[in-house]
């Protein structure tokens, strides 16, 4: 056998055992000394990451025609471009509900027909690449696979914007590392998404870290946007997390919306209603004005 | 000996290896299933509590009497009412600065008598009860005491409202049991303070746990307010977070200021200027006309 | 489009916010109330879980056909049957050393040949398992996959045992998850392995958490293994590790071992030579016998 | 006033936001850069830290003059010469039953009249420490405590052992400044004990972290021992981790006995009987033999 093995010896071979400092020019690809302007995320319906703040809505999971078609159009009613909706559903138990699979896909298809609005959904598998690509304009990594390195890599590829959830267990740094991974195989369209991190505290189900949107954006060029829904796993808290996601400099937010919270398949008692976000999104618009910023 | 010792066996005694979930009827005085409406600390500069958002601004360590002076006339000229600045300071090594001790007491008193204007510093030991209770108008209760059960009961005692912080290894239920030691003792006026929480994430020295403020104010009656400046590190990141805090809602911060940060003693790092506070007062306080509430 | 989808509304499909207790009979595949005997997992050369305790032993990366057979002739001499090595490695970076891939495969194959021990390596990626399952006795699940669903799913295919490794942000309830999507695809051959967790506290990479062998193993009837290199980070913690995995009663260990660990393409920082090994192992050795197991 | 403070700007009076690593310089008194030999602790029945293992049994609280003395007659019929018993219980409620205070002391004076061994209970307040130090061979500080400044200060002017816990949301170098602080005022005569940290996972009530006694003594000359019993909350667990201390090099353990454990008032669930422990000192002195080590 060949055991010419081209390998060299370099720093960068060596494991690591302290956690680098954050620092823009730690990432070729997503840090701020390559490119100092803010990336901008192009998406049918809007941008991302241009200084606005967005308002990504939708289901946690995609769970009958009528009940997604419902929500989007009430969704569409209230001015939300971008719908969230999950077809495929990672889940801690093998016989907890795992999502429609492509059934769910194909009704993502035909709300877009009808409602004109752009769709973000979850991609876990590389295979899967093909049939996913086909319904969304935009594809989430989720925080489970925040480090399934084949799946980041086979994102790169795509000709559509990824949406990096942060691990519930992974630091900033490696959230960056994750981007460099989707950046280095050419595709430059990654958000990076804050979603709650694991704590000792009960309290809340992941503890929210909200200040890791300042803090990302001092290093990276790329949007970021914060989810507060599953972190929270109680609706009462979401608008006031989502307020203050626009007031530390947020780029936008992942919310649930549901119509009927309490008949939700997945996660219902952390979804608000279409109302709830209406009466939220006048609160929102009065502070963006402040902030010289704009919803949408 | 007396054998015969007093003892009941109901279920309040038995050790409890689940932590109770965060409900408004776990806590006999500090929950709101006892008293609905929010409680209000009276202080003689301004109301903690009442709706509106109180800015608590000072050095972290006193210094010298010119530092402190020359601070506080700056925060007043900005309007502020209430001014932190401790003169014993606990830390981690025997080997750090501790603060001036009864030298800084006596800086308080001077300033105090100067400017008119009302202080909060740390009381770490019951014996300096009165020494600081002297010169101070509220008593604050350091992160690394918020179990440190005697200084809890004594602090119960006063007739001057006391300022709770959270131990950055404290979960919110214990932060509200630690109220009930001192409010069991007959203060009632105690103001709860979110500061920062330790996590596997090193981006921030502590995890800046901005939802504890909503989630705590569903539970308790008491004032929430959240310190920022230690948990950050950074002072660029702290502008965002005294945002965040009244977004979510809470009753106030508590913030490092200083002249010259880069010549602190303690903490320079994390302190803004006056000037940088002057700009961030204009933005909150539009940000408090849109949400109906007060700057102070 | 078919909107008749076969929807159950059972509880299982609810989401849980808070996290189940460790019962043996929340996990029906998994768990000890279905089979309360040990389960034994065959391998060509030992068994594991049948009372022993295995070393298994190699290098973290396979770096050359000539590392790779120096160090396994070294632990064959020592009587380790069983040899761990990687070829695709997960790297928080892109531009780190990811392992020699096929190349390492390769190696695998040959010194296999040479020298008719059983070797365990990671599987990455679902299109990965022919190439892997082709030199591989166990495929091993890395830290960073245990919840990519389709990867267990793969494994659950596989007629060869999986070592499914603790996710370092991962609760002891969901590793028997994963055991349980592993096992509910027909694959019962598992082996649970601790590898530590994410803590507050640098002074280990991760805090080892040594006592979830007897509490796994009081839930599943699974072998339990410990893995002590990687989280430690440093070599001269490791022999009290393993003693440790064995008198809290694991199933074995996993131990990185390089003949020049200070040359080590990646983390030779942690790993110890066969000369260490082979003093643990006497040592070992005196202390089954006391315990009445069998060190292999 | 006098604003002459006497302060210089050395870089000791600067904060620091890194954690710094632990290393035998970092720690002037209790670092092995100063002494490299063991510190051995005198009390008055045995010895802690010359290379025995050390089991210090009790009741976690005193609950009776009946209670306490049943339990330290089978201990000391199984050999046991330092006993710990709390008779001032910190707990995170107030309304929690707190120890039988004056009442304990009283107890243990006599029990230890009738029985002539040695024993170690908490000091929770400098103004106890005349009322302690008369009954106790050594004082135990806290986990709460352990950076609580101005009771390590009075610890350090005492002339027995201080037996200082970590604190669960503290690091091993918050520990050993700790261990610094009693030091600096006189007393070198420190153990230091794990007792388990705060984590995510609540399948222990703390993670227990055993790897941290060979982590501190490789830094420290002072002995450093384990208390398994609340961190895992449940006695089936106990005797493994009490053995992983012996097999991890610590100089001993803490751990929770009473005769009927379900009658407990305090943590019983936890408590491991006098017949477990003999069963458990058996195969202790086998596995100590191994090792060239006693048991006592």
């Amino acid at each position: 056998m060949d055991t010419e093995v081209p390998l060299t010896t370099s720093p960068d071979m060596q494991s690591c055992s302290v956690e680098p400092l954050l620092e823009p020019d730690g990432y070729p690809l997503a840090g701020r000394s390559r490119i100092r302007a803010d990336t901008v995320i192009q998406l049918p319906s809007l941008q991302m990451g241009d200084g606005g703040f967005a308002i990504i809505a939708g289901p946690c999971a995609i769970e009958s025609y009528e009940q997604f078609r419902e929500t989007v159009i009430a969704l569409k009613a209230l001015g939300i471009r971008l719908i969230r909706g999950g077809a495929f559903k990672p889940r801690t138990s093998p016989y907890s509900f795992q999502g429609l699979h492509h059934e769910g896909l194909a009704i993502i298809a035909q709300v877009k027909a009808e409602t004109g609005l752009a769709f973000v959904t979850e991609l876990m598998s590389p295979e899967l690449v093909e049939d996913v690509v086909a319904v969304a304009d935009a594809v989430q990594i989720g925080s489970r696979n925040m480090q399934n390195f084949p799946l980041l890599r086979a994102a790169g590829h795509l000709s559509k914007p990824v949406l990096l959830k942060r691990g519930f267990g992974n630091t900033l740094h490696e959230l960056l590392m994750a981007a460099e991974y989707v950046m280095n195989e050419g595709n430059e369209q990654v958000m990076l998404c804050e979603r709650g991190i694991r704590t000792f505290d009960p309290a809340q189900r992941n503890t929210l870290d909200l200040m890791a949107a300042p803090i990302l954006k001092s290093v990276t060029h790329l949007p970021v946007i914060v989810d507060p829904s599953h972190a929270l796993g109680k609706r009462e808290f979401v608008p006031a997390a989502i307020k203050a996601a626009l007031a530390v400099g947020a780029d936008g937010v992942l919310v649930e919306v549901h119509p009927q919270p309490e008949a939700a398949l997945v996660d219902g008692r952390q979804s608000i209603t279409p109302e709830t976000l209406s009466l939220l999104l006048a609160e929102l618009r009065g502070l963006a004005d402040v902030l010289g910023r704009e919803i949408f």
